[in-house]
């Protein structure tokens, strides 16, 4: 049962890619639930400073920007200036040579995924690049959908198929290993600025 | 691990047919929590529609139509007026010589089933036809049961037995594949009908 | 204590008009929880239809319809052409010369209302109409804010100043009054079309 | 403000009438949320129990038998054999001169009330009896509706307008006052049936 | 509206008794929701100890004690070995002689009670002693009843007729008003004990 | 991957027995929720009739009856008078040798179980059991403990260990297979009593 | 009936005050729920730019400040530099000479409040309030408290006392009351940083 | 498939270590929804004190004890003056020699872990030392985190990986297994202490 032995790798800063599908402004105003929409958005750019602080490879990807979907969140487009973003009219990224080539590119095995909606823009990519051999993470809380079955659908749906499920504080210590490496106090700026449970417990603490 | 690689096949229009199972108004009428009776017919019109619209092969079956189960949901009945339904005593569709017979015939190897009740009607035939080799798919939001407890047992079974889960408006992305298709079209009308949260966002981009 | 007589009055056909507002598709849009978009166009359209079905008032209106919040919902335009939606810059639409007067020139004492958001849009001309005297019924399904607390603490705030919750269902039974007057049937089709729990009902009872 | 001296009042054996009003089997098909329909029906018969338990009268009604709401729950039918159902066309059952004559000839000025739904059949005659001064109690959990914005809807413009809120087994101990009594023991049999955590207790305490 | 001034009183450590009615470990067993019974316990345990720091008169009383609902917490029982526990046969407290007679004696006139049920052996003391003129608080987290609806029911009815509705850690900081008296040594000790979200936060500041 | 193959084989009136394990008083009094009691009861009941219905052999266990636990729920003693109830020390039911005797003597292959809670009673046999070859059904609505999260994680331990997980309504269609067979009368009667969504319809349409 | 006229009163920019009441960080620590933390903090600071934006007086107040509640949050620090923090012994920030004397100064009778936690921070002060005859709004999601039965014993308890409930965008809207005055643009910066679900429009808007 | 035996392996008192991550009080107060902290340090207690009625191997842990993060809960510490606090700078504990060591200096091969927070302190060395060969069960509820989301992706991660889920009370029958062996007295004072729902029972049992 070798597939199974991928369940004790681990990702790490030099063996991951992170890929953001479909973070769009049309897209994201389709979420629901009250406080989803900020904390999708929230999660989302957290992730993101993750890649910054580790110099991790993004890849930034939209379907149809030019029709209800919108555009890419604008502060990804900023925190990513150099990154072309890939737009495609095939929905699974997967299937899009330039996102594919894309992610060849980058040299990478571990590929970290979010996506909005999880159920098809995570779910189908994660799915297919772990049929070609990658390791793949689903972020889910840097992604989102409609309803609470879908999402339990699509976690079980990936989770069967190979993919691992996760979510951005977890996957930030699984990069970060060892708080006492430099890149501790990016991490810890981020956990300030997005974790918001943690940065209360960081100002208690500074207050000493 | 052979079976694995099943989790890496997709449906597509080529390789599908649709199951729907039991959507009669009697049953319909059992279910509960406020917004479920309309969500359920809701979302089995939408997977309907798109059988439509991609032109897969559609089976309709009821059990009891004459008891309390009562007659097939009347919109069903009027959208394939061709369609046989076939009635059944074996509440297993899958032990009905005609169901399986009607499924052979259509020579599609991947079978995207939804049923009420989720935990019976879907489930048993959902994991025979896996068993006999099929890639079934179980759309769980054109299925419904009576409450979550129920729900959760079902998607184990059916996930451990190697059914892939999944919701219609996922499903529908697999299908479509890629957005500039001519069916994309009857698509996004069956997105402007019935994926509600979509459809106000089309509103909002038309509006512009 | 004359005023809590007025909790023993009845809204009617005579007395009542309905008023709408701001049901723009961008406020729709940021709507949360799942099923709630759906919920509350469906909700609106059903009031709209007792509006009909009754020969009941309509005044429809929006707030800056130009901007992010929207033009009205298009069902409710193609519903009443011979009403024409007053478009404020005040946000209590009871403040706005325009509305108060359509109010007036209906000559109707009891003033159904519901509005997106619940908090704002219905809260303030609800207890603004209070206050000038009005009897007012405060529609919350046919309205829709973004969580539970800000609905509960409207509602509360509304019950405090005299306004009457109620919800849509509730209001048409209270208007029909007797099931064998002749606008049983027009109420029968709006049941049919948006009750959906009734509904199934009535294709039971069809059925047999 | 000699309207609040009701709300220290107290139902009694000797001041009630119970008013059960369109526990028809149409409606509560209607009802959602899983153990709804099982949790209403228990809750009336117990409340059916305590009628013939403390000898208070009962009166009995439906609306529109004959169409989709249906007869009434038969075991209803079975414990009064004696009472006439008062069918109406009429959905406030206090427009009903024929229900409000029964009313009258009960001698009794607190009037005891459940109906289902909530928000049309208990609400609507609770507020008209409250307004020709009867004391109202309304039994929540002896009635039901379609959700909970409804029902919350519905107990607060009860509230407002002077019902008095209650649940059955809450008015059971209000009634019978006095362990010792020899109602006690009915009273005692019918939370063996209908009272289910307590019965559990006693079961436990006739182990010993 | 000369009732209304209450609300604008005060609970204090020298106008106020605490009133433990029904705290038995039968009834308790009745309840639910999972941690129910240890928060029902905890916040009893909580508010007997705010009687102790504050040397506030405590009556304790039990409903059939020799019956399925058991004896007195035995916590409960051993904090207070001079108090002589009122075992009842009439339901409503209030209707017991020597119950009203213990509150009497002790001369306050601000009633803080706590009880199990809420909907029983709460609601009815509490409103029967606001008939009386008692300015009553009912202490809902020291309390605990079957379900959500009865407990929602019971809050109503309460509010409706008067009482103030409150929970034990507000009811502290209503009866310590000043942190820097001498009692606020044992409260603190208290919230050390009971107050789980505070006391982490003291283990914090203490740890500093 | 021969041990996946269990998962297409399907329990029956003909290889199956029925463990009922530890449904005692006692334990049913632990259980929390406002209608778990009522709940767990019942579909114990109506997995017991199941048992009758399609004379299924039936094993009844307890563990340490004479402690807090508390004897056998008397129903099932009623039921089951020449079913000896194997009291225990052993915690889990498949250490005990008369236990594992008894199932043994049934000659039967396929075991549905069901226990109080489901995170000791049910999940220990059933996982021991598979282990010894047997194809277990754990019946989730027919056991019951003390919170979701307990649940959850019983739920997949078992479904990692081979366990089916299933509830009382699937499984009795599971048995039935076909309802023109001669045990669809009381498999009918069973839902009229137990299925309560169910009933209700079966009501509706015995009243056409 | 006098008191009730208050509730037809509106806050505006020229009779209101803010008071912002124990946003400690060490309180802040203690609330729970998933996003609480997170919202609190935004809701707050959304209030406290109200403020800068209609340049309404603020009092800014703190409880033990060097005790386990710790220092007021820094945002609120930095955002009134001129704004004397008044730490207090007395609970009630009613009761507290310098801060009542401070509401005087500001010579405003509208009184906006919000305060960890919402039982006794702004309960307390809001009900001594309006006990001194100001009109008092309570912004319950610029507070917050440790469970649902807590915040709703508030919630019911103010407004029994007379104070009426709100949320920062409900009480944003009563204070701009004119989208065109110049103040909506830094309502719009406001809306577009802390109104999460219509700042995900107001992209939509600007990106047509 | 050698792996899946595991699963049918069981915890015992000599194959166990009890291995508890990071149960910092920094870490605490970051934890939320209203009952989880009280409800997470009783369960760590109640499992610490498993292992001294068990006698079985402890291993503690910390985080970083100086930073943010805060000091072991204080009953641990006194629990076990014997056992050395590991404190870390490696974030998976299993990437710490002084960890491993400790592991494998108890020669135990089975390790029931518990950590705070259950997505990174509890689910990375549980997968690693699956990795290495260990039966690793993790206590869910003697850990926490931040939402439900965060949860459900650890537990089905976790799952995927061949870690078996647990909670307290199941684990402590696991170990058990005979409640007549001389541990089942220390076993009954830790659920008379902990187990609350059991605790009541064993009350009531011992009033008779």
């Amino acid at each position: 049962m070798s597939q199974s032995h991928k369940f004790f790798d681990r990702a790490s800063i030099d063996n991951a890619a992170i890929l953001l599908i479909d973070h769009q402004i049309g897209l994201i105003s389709t979420l629901g639930e009250s406080m989803n929409r900020a904390a999708v958005k929230n999660n989302t750019l957290a992730l993101a400073k993750l890649a910054k602080a580790y110099n991790i490879p993004v890849i930034l990807t939209t379907s149809n920007a030019d029709g209800p979907n919108g555009p890419l969140m604008q502060d990804l487009v900023d925190m990513f200036p150099d990154v072309q973003v890939i737009d495609r009219v095939l929905i699974n990224a997967w299937d899009d040579e330039n996102f594919v080539n894309a992610v060849k590119k980058t040299g990478r095995t571990t590929l970290i995924m979010a996506g909005i909606s999880t159920d098809v823009c995570l779910t189908f990519p994660a799915i297919a690049a772990t049929a070609d051999g990658y390791d793949v993470y689903g972020v889910l809380d840097a992604s989102g959908t409609w309803n609470a079955l879908i999402e339990q659908a699509a976690m079980l749906r990936m989770s069967q198929a190979g993919v691992k499920l996760t979510t951005w504080v977890s996957l930030s210590a699984e990069l970060q290993r060892d708080w006492s490496l430099p890149t501790g106090q990016a991490l810890a700026q981020t956990y300030a600025e997005h974790f918001h449970e943690y940065s209360v417990l960081m100002d208690l603490h500074n207050s000493k």
